[in-house]
């Protein structure tokens, strides 16, 4: 197997020159570690817990920001989609389309992303077991499109509380598409703060490795210079100052789970 | 309180014939009990588990027939709705847009609904703790649209099962909101048949009669003249033959339960 | 179906006049309203969360207080046991021997209260599907005992939280035993509190009214004079000064159940 | 960090020739691969689904064959205590006392195995959040007995399924006492099979590199030269003809875990 690709950048966009700053920091560290990269970054926060919470920079600036990523930093870049009719602008952006874990059964949504003929990335819903993804799979690879990526990031429960079962890992990777594991979501406490989403930063490093040990296409993490004061997900993205540690010590098992099958 | 409401209907819109059967029983039969009815059914099933599964009869053909229900019988009807471009123009046709439980924290759908000034009944997430529902609500309440119901459809318990907490009438009725009981959705066995939901029919009238000894606005229930024939949600509807006698008994406990008050 | 029977007591037996002074009040109030009671208290809590945690008055002292307590009213009392060599003992004093939830499995518990020819009262693991139950009733059963008693307290959901599926009744009561609904314990917050067990004492009349409303044989309800001072189960015993109201309103829910059958 | 330790055994003793044969095997298998092993078995399956099923070899009979299984290889045995009574005499015959998941909040049974001063391996109840475990070991180490050690074995996840949260590994481990994975039992499904407990054998090489690249003290594997023929937990046992190539591949992980601390 491949070694893993790192999908990382911070959960919304917050103007063009955070995103180059946040590119390049990553950018750099990836290359110095040979790690792949492709940067992920959000233009909407189309589901956030409260009515008040920041939305983003929205989808044409969003897109033309990443683009413009992509092309200086010479890096596949990943966004979200929410509608239809956002996949065929998006494709033109950006290199894979992410279907958000709440919207993985709206059948439209799926067939549009598959239609545009880029990669996507589907999370899994945290209502779903992991066997259901083959049937979200199929209404994608539907369209002929079989580039077709499937994101573990917990699963409901009990109330505000999310858990990996990490056998999600072998069972959808036996569909046959790349497996991602989403370090950041996965330790999200859905509502746990009241009118916000809380989280658990200090399980990432833990949950990580532990993915890796398994055996992962792709390790998603977001990440921010300074997640305490980002507009979204600080409870969960991790400080970029901490990611070249991180990815240091989780490299070797990469190594070791793909040189041990 | 007031007495119950009932929400039923086919799941699907099928054929104006077929809708106008439906409904004509439905009606006859809660003038007979004296029970409010509001006629539902769905124009498009926009997430089903697998993409060859039927989707319905389409946004227009469906709403015309909705719009032909509500004039012919003199009685509210209810349809869901998954865009935000389909607000404005259902809420032509029906008087409640009901949010699908995977569609609950969609901001611009939510603001959306709200803005059309019709009544919206928004499914819980099956991954959302009761009290997170006050959330959702006021993203339709911050459009100046009050009219809000909030409605109990079983919660994720492990894999492909659902729980009805039935400390979550109380605590979405704290919000103010009526509290709607879908007992057909609640016993789904998401994705329990491997390409499609089981359902546990048999536990609906039990579930039924529990919530309203608990006391809520309204009860939802999906029936159809021949369930293990119909295009969807067959395993959980009811036979339309069982409905008188499933009322007759349900009734007193309503009435019970407001008078104990 | 009988009308229902009421499983009352404090959670501990505090003292001897104590123990006469909360019999005294639930067997007079049951009288007026018509209701069978069984007296519940125990002579040992043995799986408090914390070692310092109260124990009880001890098994001596307190099975001659119960047996007091049956001569004195003339009712039929019931007791835990946590122990196979309890049971004959304890079955000496009371009528019914009862198998803490966390103990269900142990066989030779079951064996030894199925044994002594009394009643056992049998509450269903949090870690327990209802299903499973019929195992669990069939190991008392083997030893020539039928009075087995199927007692629903709450199913694990997630961290210290307890669900009630209502769908639980009806498959306990299919194996033929009575079904008894415990509304207290169901709304233990296990570990809720770090060094103890919180609870939700706010949701036991909902939860008694919905479990009558589908049917049960017994209702089980801890009650205390003093609940915020009691040496155990505080958060979740009703206050006794509460008991005739609540009494009073569950009743009609049990005469409708029973007569809608 | 120290490496792991290795404790393995068939579920049941079934006769001491059987468990000289096992603990041979495995005693060489360790040797060869550098890892230290602890003999597991146990005397008596105490808390079956079923009535009918094996109970094994009794208690007198079970510590004399591990005993001696401990004076032949020189290597450390553990078994599961069940009641109080039971601790002093194990506890001549192993050195480690082990105490069931369902009886992880037993007051009595902890202090009594802490009292022996052996050392005291507790599963988490399946029903327990991993910080609840702080409370269970205070229980022991009341006694004065530090020794005390805490296994992961599954959590509760709707009915007749466990998942592993590997975030209570280090929540179990900021306790200072080492933490074990029982990677077999983790992957039972209880009740499952009706009857019996099932399993999902398949996942316990990927559950076991996950905990290990975490970081662990201990791994409990359970094993059986045949294991669809054995007397209890076949679905969940792994053949002993696998171990060899299992722990092989698994040492590297730990290696590296303690290696990347």
């Amino acid at each position: 197997a491949l070694p893993f690709t790192l999908i990382a950048g911070p959960c919304q966009i917050e103007s063009e020159s955070h995103a180059i700053e946040m590119a390049s920091a990553l950018h750099e560290l990836c290359q110095d570690l040979g790690i792949g990269l492709i940067y992920k970054s959000s233009y909407d926060k189309a589901n956030r817990t409260s009515v008040s919470a920041a939305r983003g920079v929205g989808m044409d600036r969003g897109l033309t920001i990443l683009a413009g990523i992509r092309e200086r930093f010479g890096i596949p870049v990943l966004t979200d989609v929410h509608a239809p009719e956002q996949c065929r602008i998006a494709a033109q952006a950006v290199d894979v389309l992410q279907i958000p874990a709440f919207l993985c059964r709206q059948t439209d949504l799926l067939l549009a992303a598959g239609e545009t003929g880029a990669a996507v990335n589907v999370k899994k819903g945290q209502f779903l077991a992991p066997w259901d993804m083959k049937n979200v799979a199929e209404k994608i690879t539907s369209t002929g499109n079989k580039r077709v990526m499937l994101c573990e990031r917990g699963t409901s429960f009990g109330y505000n509380t999310l858990v990996n079962d990490m056998r999600g890992l072998p069972i959808m990777a036996s569909t046959g598409h790349p497996v991602v594991f989403d370090a950041t979501h996965s330790v999200q406490q859905p509502g746990g703060l009241g009118g916000a989403t809380g989280g658990q930063r200090e399980f990432v490093p833990a949950l990580a490795r532990a993915a890796l040990a398994i055996g992962i296409a792709a390790l998603f993490v977001e990440t921010h210079q300074d997640p305490d004061h980002a507009p979204s997900d600080g409870p969960t993205m991790l400080p970029l100052a901490q990611m070249r540690g991180l990815l240091s010590r989780l490299k070797p098992f990469d190594v070791l789970a793909k040189s041990a099958d």
